[in-house]
C-alpha cells in the first residue's frame, strides 16, 4: 500500500475499501485510535497486529474483523485513481472538514468514515435545514403526486429535501425540490460513479447541478442489498426529520423512519387510502409508532418547529425572526456571528455585516454564500437579508 | 290539555312538543322536578307559574323558557294521536324503561326527554356493544366503499353499527351492517314518521326490520337545521366509540366526534388521500385532536378494547372470555347473572342456565333472547354460548 495513505484522510479512504459501511467494530476501534493506526494494525503482519491490539485489552472481535479487512487490501485504490475521481468532480469529505455535516456524529460508532460528494452546493450548510422525504419504489400515482407537491412546497419554504435517489417516491421528492429551484440531496446506496439506479443518470446530473449527490461507498461500487438499509441511517441522520410518503408494511422507508426515531428526530407519515397497500406502512407508523400524520408542507414545517405557525419555517419558539428555522447549535461561531448580523427586514451590505460580525470581508462574503446555499439568507436590493418564507 | 298527561310518561311527551330537543334549561329543571311538575308549572297561569318557581330561588332563565314553551301548548298531541303512532309501530321509551339506553344518562342536562323507537331489536341491548360510523353526506366512492366494508366487518364481529341515516357515509354504514346480517341503529334528526331524508324510505324500512330507528323528535316533525347537530350527541352517547370515515373540515361528522370526545368515548378517524377534501376533517381529527387513525374493523375493535387482540371483540383486559366485549357495568344484575352462566365453549341449555343463574326459566329465555339480539350470545347445538368472533 502506498505510504501516501499514512495520513488520516487517506487512511479513512483505505479503510472505506476494507470495511463495510457503518461497520460498528471499526467505529468502536476509531473511538480510541486514529484511522491511520487502525489501518497500520490491519495491514501489518497478522500475528504482530493481533498482538498489539490484544495487549491493549481489546476483545477478539476487532482482531477477527481485521482478518477480514486484510483480505481486501488489494481493493485499496492508488493515489492516481483517487486523483481521477477528484478530477471527475467528486470531492472527499471527512469528519473535521468544513463541509462535514456534524449531525452525522450522532450516529456514534455507525458514523460514516467519509463521504463522497458531487454537486454545486455545500453539504453541511445544505443539510442544516433539511427534511427527508422518502417512500416506496413501487409508488402509486397518488404517492408520486403528493411527494412532488410536498417537496416543492418544502423547498419553497427554504428546506433542503433529502432522499435516496430511488425510483418512485424518492425520485418525485428530488424532482419536486428541483422544480421549485430548491436544494436537494440524494444519498446513494452505491458509489457515485456507479450511479445506481442507472435509469436515474439524468436525475442525478440535475441533482448534482443544483444540489448534492452523497455516498459513503467507494465511487465505483455497486450497491449491495444490505447497503440500502445501511444507507438509510444517513438519510435520517442528515435531516431534521423524516417524512414517509408511501410505504408498504415491509418497505425500506420504514427502516429510515426507524433510524430517525432512534436519533430522536421527528418522524412524519402521509396518510393515504386505507385500501392502498402502499399507504399501509404510513398508517402503521401513525398508529403504532406515534408518527405525526402530515398532509402538506405546512404540517411538516409545524412539526419540525413546534410552536411555529407553519406559514413560515422560522417562527420557532426562539424568537420573532422570519425565515427558515436554524439549529444554531450546529453553526460554528463565525457563521453564527455573520448570520446574527443579517437583518430580518430591509437589508445590509456585506462590508457592514463583516464589521458588525467582527470578521474580514472575504470571510463574510464566503459565509454569506454558504448561508445562501443553505437557504438561510438571500440577496436583496440593499445587500443581504434573512430568507423570507414564500 | 288532557289530564291524561298528568302522569310522568305523558308529561315527557307533552314537554317534547314544547321544548327543543336537548334544551339545557329543561334538563336543569328536571334535576329537581318531575316532568309532570314542570309541565304543570308551564301550562298554569303565567303569573302564578312564575311566582311558584321564583319563590324557590329559581333564576329567570326557566321562567323565560316556560313563557316560550307555553306558546306551543297547542302542538301537544291528543291521546288518540299518540295511540295512532303507537299502533303504527312506534314505541315510546323514557328513562327508567327497560329499553332505555342508560348510557344516555351521561349526557346530563342534555339527556333526551324520551325516544321514539321503531324496529325489531331492543334499543338498550343493541347499543350496549355498538360503535358509531359517521361521515360526510357528500362522500366519495372511496369513503362509501370503506364505510360499507368497515360496517360489515364490525357487524360480523358482533358490534351494532350506529349512524345518522343520512346520504353518503351514514347510508353506507347502515347498508354494510345490514348486508352482514348485523344490527344497525339509525338515529334520525327529524321524526320517525317524517322519515328524513325521504329518499331513504327503503333503507329505513330495512333498518327497522333488522335493527332500530330512533328519534327524540315528535314523529311528524321535519328536521331543523340545528336539529342535526343536536341529534349528533345521541349518536355519540349511544355508542362505545365513534369512527369518522370521511369528513370535510366543517362537516357535521366532526360535531359527532366532538360530542364523543366530551363524553370520553374513543374517537377514531379513517385516513384517506391528502388530496381529498372529504378526508381533511379526518386528518385534522388525528393531527389536532388525538383521534386514533384506524384503517379497518380490527383497528376499531382494538381501540374499543385496549389490550385485546383485535381479532375478537371480547379479548379485553377483563379476562380470557371469547366473544364481544361487554361493559358489564351497564347490565342489570339479572342479565349479568344469566350472561355469566353462558359458557364460552361448548353450550348450555336455558333450563340449566336458569338454575345456575337463580332465575326462573321464562326470565332466562327472555334474557337470552335480548342478549342474542345484542350480539352477546348465540344459539348452538348444545343450547347457548357466548358469541364467537367471526
Amino acid at each position: 500500500m502506498s505510504p501516501a495513505f499514512a495520513d488520516e484522510r487517506r487512511a479513512r479512504v483505505a479503510l472505506s475499501f476494507l470495511a463495510d459501511p457503518g461497520d460498528p467494530v471499526l467505529g468502536r476501534a476509531l473511538r480510541t485510535r486514529t484511522a491511520a493506526e487502525v489501518l497500520a494494525a490491519t495491514t501489518s503482519a497478522n500475528d504482530a497486529g493481533d498482538a498489539v491490539l490484544l495487549a491493549e485489552g481489546e476483545d477478539l472481535t476487532l482482531s477477527k474483523a481485521m482478518g477480514k479487512w486484510r483480505k481486501r487490501v488489494s481493493l485499496v485504490p492508488s493515489v492516481a485513481r483517487l486523483a481521477t475521481w477528484q478530477q471527475g468532480g467528486l470531492r472527499l469529505v471527512v469528519p473535521g472538514d468544513p463541509e462535514w455535516p456534524t449531525q452525522l456524529d450522532e450516529l456514534g460508532d455507525a458514523r460514516p468514515l467519509l463521504l463522497w460528494v458531487r454537486g454545486s452546493a455545500d453539504l453541511r450548510y445544505s443539510c442544516m435545514n433539511s427534511v427527508s422525504v422518502v417512500g416506496a419504489r413501487a409508488a402509486t400515482g397518488y404517492g408520486q403526486h403528493v411527494a412532488l407537491q410536498m417537496a416543492a412546497a418544502l423547498a419553497e419554504r427554504g428546506l433542503t429535501v433529502i432522499s435516496g435517489g430511488a425510483f418512485g417516491i424518492d425520485a418525485s421528492a428530488h424532482r419536486g425540490a428541483l422544480a421549485a429551484d430548491g436544494l436537494t440531496v440524494a444519498v446513494l446506496a452505491g458509489g457515485l460513479s456507479y450511479g445506481y439506479p442507472r435509469g436515474h443518470a439524468g436525475l442525478f446530473a440535475a441533482v448534482a447541478a443544483q444540489g448534492i449527490l452523497v455516498s459513503e461507498c467507494p465511487p465505483d461500487q455497486a450497491p449491495t442489498r444490505p447497503g440500502f438499509l445501511i444507507r438509510n441511517r444517513l438519510i435520517a441522520a442528515l435531516s431534521r426529520g423524516t417524512v414517509v410518503v408511501e410505504a408498504a408494511l415491509r418497505s425500506g422507508a420504514l427502516n429510515t423512519a426507524r433510524h430517525a426515531r432512534e436519533l430522536c428526530r421527528p418522524v412524519m407519515a402521509v396518510p393515504g387510502p386505507v385500501t392502498s397497500e402502499q399507504s399501509a406502512g404510513c398508517h402503521e407508523l401513525v398508529r403504532e409508532y406515534g408518527a405525526m400524520c402530515v398532509t402538506n408542507a405546512k404540517d411538516v414545517v409545524e412539526h419540525l418547529n413546534p410552536g411555529g405557525s407553519g406559514d413560515e419555517a422560522g417562527a420557532g419558539p426562539a424568537g420573532p425572526r422570519r425565515g427558515p428555522a436554524i439549529d444554531t447549535d450546529r453553526l460554528d461561531p463565525v457563521t453564527r456571528a455573520v448570520l446574527e448580523q443579517v437583518p430580518a427586514r430591509g437589508g445590509r451590505g456585506p462590508a457592514s455585516i463583516a464589521i458588525r460580525a467582527g470578521v474580514d470581508l472575504d470571510t463574510a462574503v464566503r459565509t454569506l454564500g454558504l448561508l445562501a446555499a443553505g437557504g438561510f439568507v438571500q440577496r436583496c436590493d440593499q445587500g443581504w437579508r434573512v430568507r423570507q418564507a414564500e
